[in-house]
């Protein structure tokens, strides 16, 4: 048996998911509130890399005893007991808001059959010091037009595609086919320009190059219908920026069977 | 002339806005960039003291010469040029909104007619680490009916009355009357409960007072009758506690005339 948690982290203070000797970050952290929490090493596995200062509203991550400890039936802690007792011992960054007993096999990465994530800018002319690290501040309001243009330009990204021109430069994955379910951006009513994501699966940056290019579209510097020959090209250059890593959420991971999460 | 600012900021990594030597504050940051931006010493005045971790969304200063600086005709930047000049200096936990000119004789405390609060309340049962230092999480849900009592609890307050009870013990103003012209309690859309209160002046602590009440009477410990007889009784322990200023901001401030504000 192994434990799945859903966590919430607010990134800005992490140095991203992956463990890093001596640094703070999430699996880090769920590593030691874990070790504290059963008494002994466990493994976490996360159900994705997240780079430093981006956020999740619903990140998972397993828990098992490290092979090495010899443990069999090993949680000493009622499944819907974990998230009160992980969260006495993280950081206030991180927060654990559900958990369930998942097989052995069950792999939080693997078993991923789509992920959701939120991009969040604010284009006020105004910097607003509530949105330092939590979303994409670009210092000029967006017009009405822009917006409709980002959200035309979005649904081109819907569909399977080879999204090449969408990765970082330098990732070396041998497949990047993708398929984006749902791409819509709106502005609401904070004022924020919220654009949701949905896919199959993600290359690296590839939100944050797709917040980017979009945002390039609202300014009128790429045209929305340039956004097919720009997939078509597989071409890292044609699309537009990397946005930062402050304005991207990890809102929703969804595995083959539901789960039921327990929090008591 | 002075120049009169409105200002934003996120207090929770500011030790209020009085200057202390050495530590980052409102006034202490916004003396430095004025001096940055004009090239000469400058007095800073608030509209109110807001302490340590206390947030404001509208707070107001005024930006003068120091009176050994012998400027005359002191501002060489265009009033409305004036914010993104401060905000080209300032920290990004302050944003300058807007700025005017007003009188000499103008005091940014002294002039205010109105002020108003908003306090801010989780009360999910799970810790979210994006209200930290942002909302009073207070860790259990309230019911439907507690909202509805803390509503009914606030209405109470709404006149003019002598708020000691409601005051840190220790102050020693000598006049503790003020009048509330509004106190309203909502449940907002994202789950939030928001208080709101505008008065024409406060006691020191007096809104975090009132909010500790307020919770007391959610949770059924004081009665939504009893407050008439506690801000009779003037005695602070009848109160509640008083809440965390993490929920705290300052939301607006009113002048005898409206302000003209200017941001280019």
């Amino acid at each position: 048996m192994k434990i799945l948690i859903k966590v919430k982290y607010d990134g800005s203070s992490l140095n991203g998911s992956q463990v890093q000797p001596g640094l703070p970050t999430v699996q880090g952290e769920l590593t030691a509130a874990a070790r504290e929490v059963f008494g002994f090493d466990c493994d976490v596995t996360g159900c994705s890399r997240t780079d430093s200062g981006v956020h999740a509203l619903s990140y998972c991550a397993s828990i098992s005893p490290r092979e090495d400890s010899g443990r069999g039936n090993w949680c000493s802690v009622p499944v819907g007991k974990v998230p009160r007792a992980l969260n006495s011992k993280l950081p206030s960054s991180i927060s654990v808001c559900g958990a369930c007993s998942v097989e052995n096999s069950f792999h939080p990465r693997y078993d991923v059959v789509s992920k959701e994530y939120v991009y969040l800018i604010s284009d006020s002319a105004v910097r607003d010091p509530f949105l330092v690290c939590r979303a994409w501040q670009i210092g000029r309001p967006l017009s009405e037009d822009g917006i409709v243009a980002m959200s035309r330009a979005g649904a081109h990204f819907v569909g399977r595609h080879d999204f090449s021109a969408f990765m970082a430069s330098g990732s070396d994955v041998a497949v990047t086919e993708r398929e984006i379910t749902l791409l819509s951006v709106k502005r609401r009513g904070d004022g924020i320009i919220e654009i949701t994501v949905a896919a199959d699966g993600f290359l690296y940056n590839m939100v944050r190059i797709i917040a980017g290019t979009l945002v390039a579209v609202g300014r009128g510097v790429i045209s929305e219908d340039e956004i097919p020959s720009i997939i078509n090209s597989r071409d890292r250059s044609r699309a537009g920026q990397t946005a930062p890593p402050d304005g991207l959420y990890l809102s929703e991971v969804k595995y083959k069977e539901p789960i039921n999460w327990l929090y008591e």
